[in-house]
């Protein structure tokens, strides 16, 4: 019999297909293989086809010259704009305003040959501080309410350069689906007055199947009501809402944590396209006590249908059990 | 300037590019062709290769034999089973239910070849009238809440099958995106007291950048906030909730309104891969003053990206009034 499973943050309801589960071998993926190029605007001595860097950490050179490890640039063909007034107004029954926000992208590594997966410790930890130092610059600028940091690697997941690099958007509105996990998460911390992601956390170490590595600051999950196969959350083990307010051993040990998920889910599903997301809280919100800030890693092994966009609800072919047992027995910790 | 809007059902907010706005001609795009099915099990003669059929409309021949029109069978890999007990449950903090529901395929014509654009305006009546009888069938098992009807025309668009066909799935609850627009709808109606679809029909009507096509029962229109490019909705001018309750003028009127929409759609785009999905209230309920039922219908033409699945946030580069001036001077009415 397939399962109805709820996500306890969000409600949604998921069907877990429990017979004829689909195992790694079942998917026809694409396998992500860098081509390599010649004139790619991210590799060094190309940093004149980019817009000026914002930041970098650099060995050596100057301001848009090589020698940097990590660089973090302005996209080129922006989503939203930094200059100009928000100018909320109606028109009719509808609102609108100004699509006033940031849109950079960070250079993981001047190694065009490299994946995500491949970049040593070190590198992954770079690029978490280079996450950490945007966001902190861009909090500043109090008409930037919510900060998306993602990564899209392989075209099945989005990604149009092949440079490994994550994005960030500042945006002066919170994402709908970002405010459904906090409201979720706020109406389960009135209810028992406990984090809901603490709880969460606490049932999988000790019920185990959906576990996937634990390290000393990080749990990394198969969530129970898992909407793709090999969905991957990786949960900070203490409460913090903002990511940005993690500090060295923690960014440390999640460099860690990531590198080695990413290097199971490229063992496991032979160098899969995937989405990463960090999800956190609201940058001009304090700390909040019900809301704690999360990775959610997406494996693009399927194609999203009708319904599924329709309707927002989802058939999981992979109960999160087996994801985790593959991820979990794949080694390389 | 790049606008924000926010979709008023749903608050939603959409970045639209209203600069370099992509027409169709900038859209990479896959052209659904039908190649032809030897061994398709939708076509006439195969009947035996799917389960026995529900419902057929029928020229000659007995269940399960060719002469049928439209066919509805049980879809052979179904995501959930008819039989047994909900058997709702705990897991700690978790919750969960058996996959109790239906899932049924509707084969829109025997003609293999024929795309649903290629049907006649009484075929397409004929599939609408197959939902409503499915509807109208299973909302007597009062474990079904909610029934999707959907369809996903070209593998870019889900379709597993080539020979036209759409889907049905019975669900023992209202999915999510669903029960947020009913919620919309109702926060709308409490503080207007009047229907949201309703007033958007009429702001729609008079103010005309966003009508694709008027008739005597229904709009179609390019979404104010609309997520995709060239994303459409089919609303009945009339306020009706529940799709199953419409009478034969108004299904008339909509086959006629869904086939030109779908011809213009191939028209302007190419053949596009589409999804078109039914939205309509949950089936247990009465008639609610405040919900409207009516079609969505996306067009395939970008890929989604990690941002957009993680923070339920789109960035649409064609502005809905440009996809609707294309709509609109198509022709084919």
């Amino acid at each position: 019999m397939p399962e109805l499973r709820k996500d306890p943050v969000t409600g949604r309801w998921v069907i877990i297909a429990t017979e004829r589960a689909m195992r790694p071998t079942d998917f026809i993926r694409e396998h992500v293989v860098v081509q390599g190029g010649r004139l790619c605007p991210f590799c060094p001595g190309q940093e004149q086809k980019t817009p000026p860097e914002i930041l970098a950490y650099r060995d050596s050179g100057g301001p848009n010259e090589p020698g940097w490890r990590v660089r973090v640039v302005p996209n080129k063909f922006p989503a939203l704009r930094v200059e100009g007034e928000l100018n909320r107004q109606g028109e009719g029954l509808y609102d609108k305003m100004n699509g006033v926000g940031a849109h950079e992208v960070i250079i993981e590594t001047p190694d065009h040959q490299r994946t995500f997966g491949d970049l040593t410790e070190k590198q992954v930890e770079e690029v978490l501080w280079a996450f950490r130092d945007r966001i902190l610059d861009l909090r500043k600028d109090i008409r930037l309410r919510y900060i998306l940091i993602f990564k899209n690697h392989g075209e099945a997941a989005g990604a149009s350069l092949e440079h490994t690099h994550s994005q960030l958007i500042a945006l002066p509105v919170v994402p709908k689906r970002v405010q459904e996990e906090i409201e979720g998460a706020r109406k389960y911390y009135e209810f028992k007055e406990r984090c809901i992601f603490c709880d969460i956390v606490r049932q999988e170490m000790e019920s185990g199947p959906r576990v996937i590595l634990e390290s000393d600051h990080h749990l990394a999950l198969s969530p129970y009501a898992a909407r793709f196969p090999f969905e991957t959350w990786i949960v900070p083990k203490r409460h913090h809402s903002h990511f940005e307010a993690a500090e060295a051993p923690a960014i440390q040990n999640l460099a860690w944590v990531l590198r080695v998920v990413i290097r199971k889910m490229d063992k496991v599903l032979e160098r899969p396209a995937y989405n990463l997301m960090l999800h956190t809280a609201p940058v001009q919100e304090g700390a909040m006590t019900h809301y704690h800030w999360h990775l959610e890693l997406i494996p693009r092994l399927t194609r999203v249908a009708g319904f599924e966009w329709g309707a927002g609800f989802y058939i999981n072919p992979t109960p999160p059990e087996i994801a985790a047992s593959f991820l979990r027995e794949a080694g390389l910790v």
